[in-house]
């Protein structure tokens, strides 16, 4: 088995000012930080290049393309918005196709309510896999965010450092299956 | 039966440049011109105030409220973007909640491809009904859209002529049966 | 407004020994008993004539279909398989279809987990309105369904009446407009 | 790289009277057959061990079950009933779990209509997730399936031949990698 990290960067996937998804991502961050398979950053859909006039490959984010190029893995962390993905998450997601062909992704769904982002998590299984990014089925989903958090961002409720490292075990293995697979294995 | 028109704006999902969507949208409005049941407008994702660090009903566009509220029903327009809608559609469908309420809408899903945007179609009746809207069952899916539509945007297709016809029926009659329920059956 | 009372049967969606979600429609049942506005009856699938061998209108229930097409409404009380509808629902959903159409329906989920049945709801949304029933926006949704009763099915969580109260609003207020738009409006 | 051959059987998910998805289904199984890499079968949901009192993994079919323990991937191969997959498919599926995990599926859609079994598909992927399974990113579309093939179930329209090769290309890299996984990567 192939010992280098996995590169594996959280899309933060909405830019609503006051979104409570901002300490779901820190808190994925500052634990996958501390795994030494893997290699990450915050990749923040507030941050990227986009434009309201255009849509797709078209207006490709350099930058969000050189990492997803690079990248052996992904996870999405994404509030849930009327049963749907946030408009800038799938705006941002639709810059790029070549560059997800056979990686790994996971997704974590968070919400203000009582159902952890289970909805959004499904819509967003239907377009992940057809960007060529394969889906872990171990999600994680954080409902009543602001019971899981302090003000200040703070993990409350640390049942959700085992879940996280379960979800984070799933993704490894299928990240290291696929990049053997990519690596190795010769396309037909 | 209430005589008074239906106001029934048409939304068009897509802001990506080049987009033959626009063809799609024209020539449904053109049609729907023509019914003196209808009082219809185009409205452009493309031209509404949003914002790239923002979501939801805090960045609220005022006059896309205002048509909203007025409306009786409404036309969405939707290329399908890896089998999920165009982010920017659902950035502009995110803006409001309450306006909806009760309304109806009906769903013209457009594609590239043979499938006629049946997949974009399925993941916006989930988000419309958490919006309040009643959708109907009768939808206008536009398949190999440059085949339909010749460079300068006209229809080359006529079957759609009868297809958008059915298409229209349906959507006044929920329309009139909606608008009869908002007014005269009390909410209990 | 009309004033005849609304025929409005609950569909039990799954035929599992043992099926908790048994107890959940004896509950909406009685509860829904004691409208005047409703009239009610338990539809199991358990009971219905259905084959192992055949699908669709072909093997039509008589008995099914007659009180679906006498129904101004529905309601589908199903519990979530792997995020999805248990397939003897689907399977009987399947055997009309003219019966269905312009009524209305409510749905309940049913989960053992945290979720409320918020995926088969999801997935039952875009299955009844191809049916041609219009489903309302207000779900009703029982999340460890086991805590929510005891083991003789009787309702140990208090919230839930109020729940399925305005649940029940909602169903009757769009069933009516409904029947008055089948009654009173032409179709075009 | 492993040269074993992989087993890969086909679940042929409908038992309609006058299903047309069996003629997909022999042919996706002769073009396999003639593949190597590939042992294969037929599993038809008509000749399974269910029943119409039960559900889930208490009714497990023993013949079924052994042979998705054995399976490396699945070809599944469903029509689209009323935008969702046959309840029969789904009450098959759902008697196993531990059986389906870290193997690959891929799925063939059969419409009578334009779309390809496109919806049913979008359906299929969220509930074969959570299975375990892992799915292709590349789906097989018979539409108009009555045009596809003549009265006695022969191929007619020879571009699907092209396709599946494609189709299988991809399930069968995706299923040695994952078998590669299964067998030599740890779990965490």
């Amino acid at each position: 088995m192939d010992d280098k990290p996995l590169y594996i960067p959280i899309l933060l996937g909405t830019a609503r000012q006051g979104r409570q998804s901002e300490h779901v991502a820190a808190f994925v961050l500052s634990e996958m930080k501390k795994r030494p398979e893997i290699q990450t950053e915050l990749i923040d859909v507030r941050t990227l290049k986009m434009r309201l006039d255009d849509a797709g490959e078209e207006m490709k984010d350099a930058s969000y393309a050189e990492k997803m190029t690079r990248a052996d893995g992904l996870v999405i962390v994404t509030p849930e918005y009327n049963h749907g993905y946030p408009g800038l998450l799938k705006h941002a997601l639709d810059m790029c196709l070549e560059e997800y062909i056979h990686k790994t992704v996971a997704i974590c769904g968070v919400s203000a309510g009582p159902f952890g982002g289970s909805r959004v998590i499904e819509q967003m299984v239907q377009v992940v896999r057809e960007l060529g990014l394969a889906v872990t089925f171990t999600d994680l989903n954080f409902s009543r965010v602001r019971d899981a958090f302090d003000e200040q961002g703070s993990l409350k409720d640390e049942k959700y450092v085992g879940r996280l490292a379960k979800f984070l075990n799933e993704l490894v293995w299928m990240s290291r299956v696929l990049r053997y697979g990519r690596e190795k294995i010769p396309p037909l």
